[in-house]
């Protein structure tokens, strides 16, 4: 099993490792998700046509089960998982024959806020499948960002800490100065507009309908909101990320 | 102005952006390091011979300074990117002609613990050149170190910081139970010992001589220390990074 990043958006981020893994795969395991749907199936397409050309390649389809809001977020999740934990086994039982190289393409990396590897881990502990599992890194949204507002994610020798809007509502972390933010469904850095920070803001990186605002917080917040809210209207969907930087 | 993430030792970590870039490059500024000077070169030779194939280009050597070590860290930083400036502008004005394409590699991903973007602000700061600066993003060790032990970085909803060994010596950040380290010249791991982790370890990540060691702290530090000591010796120089992750 190939668990392959194939980048943020662009399809021309993916690495020569990912499109030589891409043309070994037998079956890929898509996972038909709800938010941006066509958008990023489109893409994905594209990316298939262009380096699943060395041989014959079939596509299993696993439905995507919505998480739960009327119970706790981590038990969502737990169910969740374990919904899609389920699905995959019957998938690779049923569609993927012995010493077949089944594939999966996860956006972005698949080691910052993707499932793709826990479920395989839940998978392999159920004991009815042996699975030998390769990971192939992808350019993660995170670094797309620093890349187009063509800043280091770190000042020199400092911390930068990954973490998502629920955590940063709660409060910003301790001893670190540069925080990014994934996932973050509620403009969680209004929380911290009274504090001296730096903005760094990107929506849908590495796509033709990329949006970058960058500034001091308390002047570009009510832009990022704005342009925010008629971009999720007009697309449907929005995927967004930023850097907070404590101006110092 | 290019500066162009080629990834962690894996020439086919290279994105196809990356390789794409190389080629329209017309002079690629090399810094000629100390450490690992020989085996570095020789794998940035191979990039370029495979890609930087569209049209002639050059090479422009800079000298890098040591770091002085009789100084705080900080202030020898500041001294040396300062140094550095003064030598990229010196070649940018005498060796890259106007309209022409200057390519920067580094190698990783420029996002992370790399001074190259701060030097080209600080050249461009200096007001005698007018740079158009393009960052294309590379797999840093970070991604490559998660892939090849095929865990995420983060936990459900949790976040991860990334920070240096000095920063690790001088205590656990607060509020994070995923912390990757890179930049440790002392085996820092050793200062929490005693605390309830996991380390996930990596050396020469994407080379040949790949070193991989993971298990619980106290059980695996010894051996990670005199392999790490070995490696070095044999080598002459050692590039390695792990992720601390709290048992709970």
């Amino acid at each position: 099993m190939l668990v392959i990043g194939i980048g943020a958006g662009d399809p021309n981020l993916l690495t020569i490792q990912a499109a030589q893994a891409i043309a070994t795969v037998d079956a890929f395991i898509v996972v038909d998700k709800g938010d941006g749907a066509s958008d990023l199936a489109a893409a994905r397409s594209r990316i298939l046509e262009r380096h699943a050309t060395r041989r014959p390649y079939r596509e299993v389809h696993i439905a995507d089960t919505r998480r739960r809001t009327d119970v706790p977020y981590t038990e969502a999740v737990a169910t969740w998982h374990g919904d899609r934990v389920v699905a995959f086994e019957r998938s690779l039982i049923d569609d993927v024959a012995d010493g077949e190289c089944a594939g999966l393409l996860v956006w972005g990396d698949p080691a910052l806020y993707d499932s793709t590897l826990r479920i395989i881990d839940q998978v392999s502990a159920l004991g009815n499948l042996t699975l030998d599992v390769d990971v192939i890194p992808g350019i993660s949204s995170v670094q797309l960002l620093a890349a187009r507002h063509r800043i280091p994610l770190n000042r020199i020798g400092e911390p930068v800490q990954i973490t998502t809007g629920r955590r940063l509502a709660d409060g910003l972390p301790i001893g670190v100065d540069d925080v990014v933010v994934m996932v973050d469904a509620n403009n969680s850095f209004l929380s911290v507009i009274d504090q001296p920070y730096e903005i760094f803001w990107g929506a849908y990186l590495g796509t033709p309908d990329e949006l970058l605002i960058a500034g001091p917080l308390a002047d570009v917040a009510d832009e990022i909101v704005s342009v925010r809210t008629a971009a999720r209207q007009r697309k449907g969907w929005m995927f967004d990320i930023y850097l907070l930087r404590r101006t110092t």
